[in-house]
Formats: structure tokens, sequence, C-alpha cells
């Protein structure tokens, strides 16, 4: 699937992007950039494939994914120093097609470890999400999917949707577009209108004291 | 052991309950509510499999640990939100039962690898504690348990109980029942007179300095 | 190599004590200091290990790492209690001393699975960062080597030099010195004259509204 290993290698940079972006926001120096944006790329892969012990990782089998990282990094950086504007609208609607994909990759790498339902859609999720959670801890901030609008629901859906059609006969390409599809638009839809799931509010009893 | 697997459930049900809890504190979203619950349950069982080789890990192979975590997260928000005040003092004694059967599957499992003794008892501690800590990690916490009442101490002496009895030619389900004993016994009094282990303060440079 | 077993013991002793220091700041308690000791000491090279899926670990192996560790964290302890005050240069020439050491063993390793040099260069810098940034995570801090002076840039040229060499004739522990002594120079270097990378500043869209 040479346009799926295209689609792959978009969501890798778009996820850079937006780790070097964080990293610029901690004012941390260009090996920091480096690093951030390179976990938020591929974080969220390497946790999978270390959980379910698929060696060898991606980004060690081919080192087209680290150079990806490294450039988008390195343009971010120039980009911004150039005074150029960040689009902020099209930087969503990219991390949303490349939260996507990878959501589809995650799903069917754990597939192809023959695991139960509950640990394919935990894999399609945490290969989304992952990296950008990783991000965020080590910029030292609570992470952001588990207080915003609707992201990591948008995974859990496509992620099943993937499995269901996985049952089927269906080629492999047409049922990972169906889900990147699916993905896309509930979270394009949650950006647009700001759907977000209800939040448990519990307060401390120091805070009820007062 | 039937009842031993029982008892893993149950730990993995209380420790989720403590997950949920304190995402709650930080008005995380429903998903961040399982996410946090997920990882405080099964996340020190998962770095011990992941740090030891040992695929596939355990909710991989058995989805009944994902589902009582799930169930477990989903019922604390039922119950806060009925507004049924919460049980701390059952909550401390079931997270010491839950934390004295994990110490000994972390043990045993690390013992099935014929690992050396400070491995085995490091493999102990971390079933017992490492999903609290990546809890606390991720909720922008410092882990409770590097500065509370003795907590991680218990894990030791029960880890190296069960190494101890593993020598002689005791029956597995007593040695287990012998050890989960112990890490409760110093547990709860830990908790009844708020022992301590001594902290060790180090002033900053800067403290000092002014 | 004997000289650079010992080599390798020094540089777990000397993390442990800079993890020992820095949770002595965060007023941790024993249990705690040890932790964070054994982490910093040896989280680098265990992340390396379980992304190259190279089993077993280092300390799983051979329980000296752990031993070490240990008693370094011990030591750090008393000797702050004796209110002996810290030789913060000592620690810091040695710190770098053993960021050497980790750099040139963590590519050797790499090395021995055969991976593109992407991927050797990164588990260098990992196996001699890592176990800091893990520390500072954990003490809730972002990781200082992300924004002081260069540090992980020195572990990229010791390891992109230590893989040339590698491609030569040269005996392999001609190479490990002659790579240590590369970083030594560039770290302390960066020290003496506080050389630090360019930042990448930018500014929160909240901010610049103010």
């Amino acid at each position: 699937m040479t346009w799926f290993y295209a689609f792959d290698l978009f969501g890798v940079a778009v996820f850079a992007i937006t780790g070097a972006l964080m990293a610029g926001r901690k004012s941390m120096d260009l090996f920091g950039v480096l690093v951030i944006a390179i976990i938020t790329a591929l974080g969220g892969g390497t946790l999978r494939d270390v959980i379910l012990g698929h060696h060898p990782v991606s980004w060690i089998r081919n080192d087209v994914y680290i150079l990806v990282a490294t450039l988008a990094a390195i343009g971010t950086v120039l980009w911004v120093r150039l005074t150029r504007p960040i689009n902020e609208t099209g930087l969503l609607v990219a991390d949303a097609f490349g939260l996507a994909v990878f959501t589809v990759i995650g799903t069917q790498v754990a597939l192809s470890h023959e695991v139960p339902v509950s640990a394919a859609v935990i894999m399609g999720v945490m290969t989304g999400v992952a990296g950008g959670v990783m991000r965020d801890i080590i910029c030292n901030e609570i992470p952001l999917i588990f207080h915003k609008e609707i992201y990591a629901t948008a995974c859990i859906v496509g992620s099943l949707a993937y499995i269901a059609l996985s049952q089927l006969t269906l080629r492999e390409d047409i049922a990972a577009g169906l889900c990147i599809t699916i993905v896309l638009a509930i979270r394009l839809a949650a950006i647009r209108w700001h759907l977000a799931l209800p939040r448990f509010h519990l307060l401390d009893r120091n805070d009820r004291a007062q």
C-alpha cells in the first residue's frame, strides 16, 4: 500500500511539528526541540511495538521515519524564525489526519499479533495518542487529550470499525481508507462544534473543607 | 490457583478505582478517567513484563483484565455522581490488599525467569507500585509513594519473604498466602500508626542563599 | 575489556548520586531516594534494551549494577547527613565521564543489533541521557538537558565518532577510549565556557495577547 506509507510519513511529520511547537512554548534548546518532535511522532508506535513484543520497532528497521521527524522539527523552527504565523486551523486538520492514519496502523499491527478486540483497540488508540501524551508529560503539562474536545474517542470508534471491517472480505486498503475517513469526520466535527466528553469533577477533601 | 486469580482481579479493580478518583480530582473527561484507571491497574505488570521480555503481556493474553478495570472506572464515576461518599478507610485497606497480591505475582513471574534476587524484588515492588507512580506522573504530581507512610517497603519485605519461602518445599499457594498477609500487616500498621521512613531533605543552593 | 566494565560501574555510581541528590531536593523518603537513584543510573540502558528487544536487560543479568546504585544512594544520604558539602564541580566532571561511557556502551549495543546509523546514535544518546530525563520527569521538573549547556550534543558527536571508527580496523577498546575522550572534552568545554545551543522561544497566543 504505497499511498498508505505516504500517509504514515505525513502523520509522522505533522506530529513532529506539534512536538516542536510545544518545545518552543517551553523555550527548549534545539536538541530538546528535536527530541520532543521525535518522541511525539514515534513514541506511540514505539510503545505499541514494545508492549506487543513486535521487534524491530518501525524506526529502527527503516531510518526514513527519523529523517522525516528531524526535517519536520528543523522546518518548524525555521518557519517560526522567519516570523511566518502558524496556520492553527491547518495544523489541527493535519493532526486529525495523522491521528486517523496512526490509529489504523496500530490496529493493523495488533491484529497481526492475533490479540483480543480490547487489546487491538487499545493498541490503535495508543498508536494515535501516546506520542502526544509523552510530549505533554515531558513538558510538565497534564495531557491535553484527557480534558479537551473529543480526540481519543474518535480513535476508539475508528479502531472498532477497522476490526469489524477486517472480519469481512473487504480489501485491506478500502477498509483502511474507510476508517481513516471515520476518525477524521468525528475529529473534525468535534473541532468545529467543540464537542467534548462529560468531565468527572471530584473535589479534594481539602477543597471541600474550605 | 483459582482463589489467587480472584485476588488478582480484585487488585485490578481497586487500583482502577484509585486511578479513576485521581482523574476526577484533575477534572479529566471520561476517556481520561478510563485511561488513568487502566494504567494504574495494569501499568505495573505491563512494565514488569516488558522489562523481563515476558510476552504476551497479561492483559493482551486475557481480556478480562481490561474489562474489570473498565467496569471499575465506570462504577466509580457512577458511584460519585450518585453523591455517595467514598469510604476512604475501606479504600485504603482494599488498596493494601491489592498491593500485597500484585507484589507476590510480580515476584513469582520474575522467579519463573530465573533472575537474581535483587531483580526479583525489584519486579515484585514494580508490579505493586509502578501503576500508581505512572498515575501520579501523568496527573502531574510527585509520586505519593516517595514521601508518605511506608508503602513500597511493605512490598520489599513481602517479596523477600516470598523468595525465601520459595526455596523451601512449601506449597506455592501457602507461600503466596503468607506473603500477602505480611505485606498487608505492614501496610495496615503503617496506615494505623502513620509509620513513615525518614526523609532526606536537601536544600537547594538557591534556598540556602535566601 | 575489564577497564571498560570498571568505567561502566563508575558511571552507574555517579548517575545514582545525581538521582539521590535530586530526590533529596524534593524531600523524598529513603525508598524514594533509592528508586530515583536506580532509575537515573539504569533507566537509560533499560529503555535502550527494551526498545531494541535486547533481553535480558543488563541489571537483570548481573546484580552488581543494582548493588552499586544502591550503595551510591546510601552513601550520598550518609555523606550529606554528616554535613559534608557536596563538591559540585567534581560531581559535574564525574557526570560528564559517566555520560561519555554510557554513550559508547549504548552505541556498541545498538551496532551489535545491526541497526541503521540514525538508530545507533539515538541509542547512544538515550543510554547517556534518558535516565536523567526520567529522574526529572518523576521529580516533576522539565528535563534539565533540554535547556541547559551542551549535554546531549556531546553524546551525538561521540556516538557518530564511534560509528565512524568502528568502520575502520581499529581495536574496539581504542575506539571506545577515543570516543569517551571526545564526549568528555566537549562536555567539559561546555561547562567551563557555558556553551549552549540556541533556544527556540515560541510565545503562547495567550502570552501574546497580554
